[in-house]
């Protein structure tokens, strides 16, 4: 193992493999609506709305004014002890309105991966205030995605984000059940004994597991375990948070009733960097009582008054060009698309649940190989874990370019499959 | 204990005991240069810019304009495998020049929290990697603030941070040792054993701590230790970067030239929610290597376009108005100012190290109700640990400004003083 002469540019890229990335990196330099554009000007269609965030949509003007506007009048002002500004005032306020959760108290940060590590800390303190000080473990799905720091990691169901840190995870006291059977979570929480467990985290759909709705019951069980056994159950909506189900949240398309619910992506379609967890009166009361300690979370950027004006304005549009609507609408033409694609046979699987699609191929042709196959063409897919490519557009997406990109996977496919195919006569030769 | 009925907006406030703030909240609406608003219209000089984060002042035109003219472009792009934005390219390779550190690597993200997290991921990976599997402990300082993410938490040397979990340590295998005694930190190590350790982590100036600059010798013993040990020394520079030292970087004012330096806030001013670290060649070359594994790390936000548009653009406002240097003039301003204070038998220590000045007043003094008394008269100023006042306006401070909130500081402990001898006098009676 030596270093190459070329190591890029002084940026890190995240969750890549830089030796096979660098040399074929795409650089991107402008978004306008649903297309993004490199440095060399190729126009790409954003068929996963970047990591599942660009709802709205990229470069639109009117975020762009708001956020000047914000910026003049304040840049922000903490929001630590005694300390407010009026815009995380307001965005809580509405995040609340729209919530799930009754009578909700809202703390900001600045991503999913916050959320993560803000709501699992407050379970751990919330039973030992409770005077529980044995729950402590915290209990997730097989192949969850729950962000990476160190909490997000340690309850990483994706063993691969787990792993490499020469231990079995990062913060002990965790475990994971079955990400489709709800008896099995039943034997996993009685073999542990539910008088330890603090919590049960999950995604109402699975995203980067490869796109996973919950199976009938499954998160119904998930809630009435939590209620029959004192455990608190969080819902992971960093990605179907703000209407990628046709929702606000998904809580509410699947009628579910969690204590804590972690939110990020969507709340301002990646416009800034804000995320945050909504919280069940009886999990914030007991910190509001005279004589309560004080849960220390805190983050520089909770409540950042320009992040919140962007929250502010992108839940505005979301509401006046009624894109969860349309988002009801999309899932429609994409399950249609990809019911139609029910004979292929280099097609194991396909999956819906709200503006989230799945594809899961067949394991003799790679997912990454269709999708930079798909890029070339102008069309963005990611691939997922379980040989799965993601199609997750903007809300603003047509029917014709939803129909476009199922249909430029399908090419993909078809290039991919005759390399394969040439690939494997010239091994016979 | 029971819920009061005012429980306040739907905010939970981040390091805040709920019950003594509601009631005396202050919301922030307005910022121009070294000063906020209140809704009430109440005019406060920003003494602590911020969070130790506003260093070019608020509410700033030419920010707001690059944040417009970004996002109109490109609001962002992810960071993720083959995909880049040319923003987040440009900021790491600005980054690394005004570096200490030769041929980094940068990671970014949203903040110092996250920074503390991706930064001990990456040192228990790296060990990993190089097959020491058992160089697992993290080492911090006493009255170390890392931030209150999981890992951070862990690592706290203030112990009410990281108390109330269930556990001495979220994430296991860390310990503290003396904040000043470098003798100490050598005993430290030695029972524990450098075989066993992976990290030593250190704010060159702490700061939550109550503003404790190094005492002499000891950085360079944490460097020398470091390097005869196979440990790496990451620097937390979320406060002391970019700045606020009079150097780019504290590492450079106190000569020390660590593997791994952990940012956030002064990177933007706090005009978006940015951080990251800068990784030294011996850390990084290994995963940049054919063959290596991913070092998984990665959120959203990572590389946000806007956010680094908005870092660039406040680094380019840091050298055109020459404000290093005008923080090394300020230094001598408020070294003057705090010497002065000697003779004042109320204070216990003053401590200054660049821009950022600590005054320790006497246990029956508190520095909470001095702080109080400074903004019911137009100052902001911070209580800290140790009964300290936290004096660290922006580098724009005028010579006036900042002898004006020490001069505020006297009358607030004049009032607070005579309050105490008032109601010492009552309970006599």
């Amino acid at each position: 193992m030596t270093t190459p002469a070329n190591t890029g540019s002084a940026l890190w890229s995240a969750q890549a493999h830089m030796p096979s990335v660098l040399g074929r990196q795409l650089v991107i330099a402008r978004g306008e609506g649903n297309y993004v554009f490199t440095t060399d000007g190729q126009r790409l269609f954003d068929g996963t709305a970047g990591l599942w965030h660009a709802n709205i949509g990229h470069g639109r003007e009117e975020m762009a004014e708001a956020a000047a506007q914000q910026m003049r009048t304040l840049e922000t002002y903490h929001v630590f002890g005694r300390y407010l500004n009026d815009r995380a005032v307001e965005l809580a306020e509405k995040v609340a309105s729209l919530s799930p959760i009754a009578d909700a108290k809202i703390i900001l940060n600045s991503g999913g991966s916050d959320s993560i590590d803000v709501a699992l800390k407050l379970a751990r303190r919330y039973w030992q205030l409770q005077g529980r000080p044995e729950k402590t473990m915290i209990l997730s799905r097989d192949l969850a995605y729950h962000g990476l720091h160190a909490y997000g990691t340690s309850v990483a169901g994706l063993d691969f984000n787990r792993e490499g840190y020469g231990t079995d995870s990062l913060v002990p006291d965790t475990a994971r059940f079955d990400t489709h059977d709800i008896e099995q979570v039943r034997r996993t929480v009685a073999e542990i004994g539910p008088h330890r467990i603090a919590a049960i985290i999950a995604e109402p759909v699975q995203g980067t597991g490869g796109v996973i709705p919950p199976a009938p019951g499954y998160l119904e069980g998930l809630q009435q375990i939590a209620d029959e056994h004192d455990i608190l159950l969080i819902l992971d909506e960093v990605i179907t948070g703000f209407g990628r189900t046709g929702h606000w949240f998904a809580a509410q398309r699947y009628g579910i009733r969690p204590h804590i619910i972690a939110m990020a992506k969507g709340i301002s379609s990646g416009y800034s960097a804000v995320g945050g967890i909504i919280v069940a009166p009886e999990v914030w009361a007991p910190f509001y009582r005279t004589g309560a300690p004080i849960y220390r979370h805190g983050t520089t950027y909770s409540g950042h008054a320009t992040s919140a004006a962007l929250a502010l304005k992108n839940i505005e549009i979301i509401e006046r060009e009624g894109l969860l609507d349309r988002v009801l609408h999309l899932e429609g033409v994409l399950h249609a698309e990809l019911d139609a694609l029910a004979g292929d046979d280099r097609i194991e699987e396909t999956r819906v649940a709200g503006l989230l699609g799945g594809i899961q191929l067949r394991p003799e042709l790679s997912a990454e190989r269709v999708t930079d196959a798909m890029v070339d063409e102008g069309w963005i897919a990611r691939p997922l874990r379980g040989n799965v490519v993601q199609i997750s557009p903007p809300f603003t997406t047509t029917d014709d370019e939803l129909r476009g990109i199922v249909a430029a996977t399908v090419s993909a496919l078809d290039v991919v499959a005759a390399d394969a195919k040439a690939d494997s006569l010239a091994v016979a030769r």
